[in-house]
């Protein structure tokens, strides 16, 4: 998995404090995390690309979430990010070697191996749909020291605040 | 996840059909599912390193399981192939940017985002660990052409004659 993933939850639970109407361009989103700013534009287009986020225009621009952060499951922007393709890949060896059949149909069936290790991912997807940008923004909240959360969102509203004083 | 880990699994439940005391060696594994050898060597050092596999010296050696098929799970050789180490790593965004806290033990519980994610791991390790070789091999039998598993079977019976003959 990327690090994109990881960096893009962030963002997306950032965002989803945002007042409605609001957006934070992706060198402050970048600047919040400390992260290099053109890999997380990159995340941030794929996540618009997806619907996740939308890109508003203009000095007062930026990112904002595209949907309810209750609507956002952390699948959705695992899949925005790294692709919808699973991790394990048939390379149907099954199809060759000396044990190979010509029989038409025979491998009609998918490998019962790729179907095993597709059941996990199925697994692995439920779990991460069923965890929305809302729950971990929730679970952050009743966690994180005070302070610490007064801290993220005073610099949030000074960055809006300079913003808004420019246009 | 890498290739190996397919291969791994086709090589177990291939593994798992030998007659008791019996081996194959890598370079023949490889011919039966027509993989690069020195790779697959690679994989099931890496097997034998998680006693998963044995080696057996000597001229009619090789690898064989080094417990019953239904004591392997594809966890464990997911696990013993690609490393133990979470899809998703947790590189501590959190800790950096202007909401930093320097608070002595502000980070002491993992960060919500990386708990969601490896839960969502946990999932897809408890489908995995709940699938043997065993079962692999079960619904391959019952899900395969007959023609198909004797073409498999006769080509190991004519290895393993080739071997005893010269030995």
């Amino acid at each position: 998995m990327s690090d994109g993933v990881e960096w893009a939850i962030h963002c997306c639970t950032v965002l989803a404090v945002l007042p409605e109407g609001d957006a934070l361009p992706a060198a402050r989103l970048a600047e919040f995390h400390k992260v290099p700013p053109a890999y997380l534009a990159k995340h941030l287009q794929a996540l618009t690309g997806a619907g996740i986020t939308r890109s508003v225009p203009g000095p007062r621009g930026g990112f904002a979430l595209a949907r309810p952060a209750a609507a956002v499951s952390l699948l959705d922007i695992a899949l925005a990010v790294d692709g919808s393709q699973t991790a394990f890949r048939c390379s149907e060896i099954r199809q060759r070697g000396p044990a190979a059949s010509a029989a038409p149909g025979a491998y009609r069936r998918p490998c019962g191996i790729a179907r095993a290790m597709w059941r996990a991912e199925d697994a692995w997807r439920r779990e991460l749909a069923a965890t929305s940008v809302a729950d971990v923004l929730t679970e952050l909240v009743a966690t994180v020291a005070p302070e610490q959360l007064l801290a993220g969102t005073e610099w949030i509203q000074e960055v809006q605040t300079r913003r808004r004083s420019r246009t």
